[in-house]
């Protein structure tokens, strides 16, 4: 079970309670009761947690899991082991909301961490950690030694630095775990709420976001960037990867090791990136996406497919950067 | 009268004042003086203010305007009722700028609020009110109860924030009325002055901005956005809104109820946009269109046109959806 | 010599040194060992000094250049001078990245001014400044009469500011010189590290950014902006010239005088752009560009190519005005 830290889990909630939740008409009078834990993505869900399966995408991890219980579509149930619990419902995503906000109310906002204090207050804890004027410091929250921190930053509880980061101003880390020899400059925000919603024609319901943020071994964060947690599982970026400035990368992106991104480039949700990944200025990439190792993305382009390994595209949208040129000759 | 309570306004000034300030050449000695109030546009204007009319768009509005004298061009002066005096000038927003200097002086340039305090100078006003650390209040400043406001933001004054909002971190608020409920995350910049101009060959001249932020209950503001504040209206976001990371709302754009824009999308000055539209990252919106109600939007789209309601829309420029899907098949 | 004024430099270091220092494997034991005072670019270098060509697009003033050392390849090395010493190698930039380690260590990353104190520390210093709360400033900082500095914003050491800026708050000032009467919105980032690397396989490498920030008078940078340092020569914005919010401006990049950019732009490194020119929302500029005087850049354009004095451009990639609306009727 992974460890949501950044929340406190309620629960546990019988099944029952569960079904009722969502509103689910299925008759389970037959299933006898049983306490669920938490809810969880398909990977790392156990055997007493729920967890959920919205795309056919995943059918290769899903007959997989280890869930108890999965929140699913009626086409998609098939993509499941025989011993988990298949809950049918039209909007998988709005069960799913249900859920989680039985395991972590308060989770759809993104409440400031109200605990910090000035650094001056922790003079021995972090006495080998060189501060900025004016940083403040949340509960438990751990800074290893040759660490910099820059004046008017923010660590919110509960986060972990690695050794000899260099930590600009005006930064914020909430949710996250930093590894060591991470640089992430002035302006930046990691692990923010996620934009998690499910639209609805009266009103958009906003989705809990329990994940985390980490940043592992030699990240380069640009200024003014924003990372966002993790909805369910986390928002990862690979090591020594380094972004410049104004990049938006969205919650649930696990981006691979050694890459690079120019400047106000944007990533959307859960779409994964290989290693050794080059990707142009102002480029964005869609929602689910796979986008393989030593790929280049020309800038601008707008990707709404997945890539293999080592190709390179370029245009709106992207194409083989041969079609590209072909096209722009046809012109 | 719309109040621009966020500036001293001066005057009231003599109408043959401003006739010389505009440096128009038209005979108006036949007219009795009278004196002017202030700049408003054509639905706010009063029957003792000047109103401006630039473009042929407005005409259904301009046919209605209540002020005593309007700044327009030979060609649109048909547009605007009898009674209304026409000063016909050939550079409208050259005489609009200089009209709106005399009532608004500094109004041009963004100066910080340097009255601020720190909140705990105000422990008794705000008792209700859930502040961080090092958090900055100007004068005359509401906040309802259940507000959250994270450590390091600055509240300039006359500003008004409702009940149980969430404000985050490193967000400064100015020049604006927040409704109840309303998310802003950390790094937001509400309020700012915008992006108003003349250009001109040898050294462009900067536009009051006299406008407010109106943000109504329930919106949701990402992270590092910037929402600018109307140049003579005001800049509306509608109840429920949400919006990702990195965002820009220029001066005087009014964003419907219930929209949902992904990270990155600009939206330029003027514009309008119904309910329920949904806007893909990244995408463009050009200025002074009217997007309607229940449009979808395309990620990285580049919007020139009006778009009539529940239409589908994407490309550079943006095209209906059925039609950009043909022309990449062509390709 | 340029002085770089915001870094210690180390050195002087003997010739035979920095040859072994980029592992460059020419026989030169028949040149007598001389010192080596720096790292300049081509214009700037003096006598003493080594530099660097990478491009045969700078040959009219690689010609020209006074330094007594050139880091080149093969090909270009015919475009030196005949007393300039030319040290062939394979990859120059990481050859000269080698260099500029010796003369800077610790350049390649972006290490906070821990030295800034609370302004009301330098009450006599500042006394015709007006400083709102919570303002940090460093070292050997100047800053000129009627300058207004909003709260929490930071002005790290050395930075020289003129008179009558309005400088709004959560910016940070590094590594620049900003003249008269020059407005930073609220969270801009002036002078951080620009995104300098060398790509490799598996780990690219940080090249030091030793160069400076100058904003010339009357220059206007909207909120949330980032204005990277230059690497070896300065980014320098040109006077008068305004910039909307969420710009970026990479390293090295040149503005002319009376520019207008609107927001969400991208200019990449060391792209220079003439006076009166208009760049509209989100348009990108690729690296290594020449953009001429009254160029127009339609929004959302990518600038792949030069564009010559009185253009006006539109497109991904961008083309002149004309192409691109015949473009647009063939579809």
């Amino acid at each position: 079970m992974q460890s949501h830290q950044f929340f406190v889990k309620h629960g546990p909630y019988p099944f029952k309670e569960i079904i009722k939740a969502i509103n689910c008409t299925i008759d389970y009078s037959h299933v006898e009761d049983f306490e669920i834990y938490g809810v969880e993505s398909l990977v790392n869900a156990q055997e007493n947690e729920v967890t959920f399966l919205n795309s056919g995408k995943y059918k290769d991890i899903s007959l997989k899991t280890k869930a108890a219980v999965c929140i699913t579509s009626l086409n998609l149930s098939k993509f499941l082991p025989d011993k988990c619990i298949k809950l049918k419902v039209r909007n998988v995503l709005l069960a799913v909301n249900q859920v989680s906000r039985m395991f972590y109310p308060g989770a759809d906002a993104d409440y400031p961490d109200l605990t910090v204090m000035d650094s001056n207050q922790f003079k021995k804890k972090y006495s080998k950690v060189n501060f900025g004027k004016n940083v403040l410091i949340g509960k438990n929250v751990q800074i290893g030694k040759g660490t910099y921190v820059g004046s008017n930053s923010i660590i919110e509880s509960n986060v972990k630095i690695g050794e000899n980061c260099i930590i600009g101003s005006f930064v914020i880390i909430k949710n996250s775990l930093i590894g060591n020899s991470v640089n992430l400059k002035d302006g930046s925000k990691i692990g923010i709420k996620g934009f998690g919603f499910i639209a609805a024609k009266k009103k958009n319901i906003r989705t809990p976001q329990i994940g985390k943020v980490i940043l592992e071994d030699g990240v380069e964060i640009g200024s003014n960037c924003t990372i966002d947690r993790g909805s369910i599982s986390d928002t990862i970026i690979g090591k020594n990867t380094f972004l410049d400035n104004h990049i938006h990368i969205a919650h649930n992106v696990r981006v691979g090791e050694n890459c690079i991104m120019a400047a106000q480039v944007g990533i959307s949700g859960s779409t994964t990136i290989g290693n050794n990944t080059v990707i142009g200025g102002q480029a964005g990439i869609s929602g689910h996406l796979k986008i393989g190792n030593n790929v280049k993305i020309g800038g601008a382009s707008g990707v709404t497919t997945d890539i293999s390994d080592n190709c390179q595209v370029m245009g709106y949208p992207a194409v083989p950067l041969r079609d590209f040129v072909k096209m722009r000759r046809k012109k």
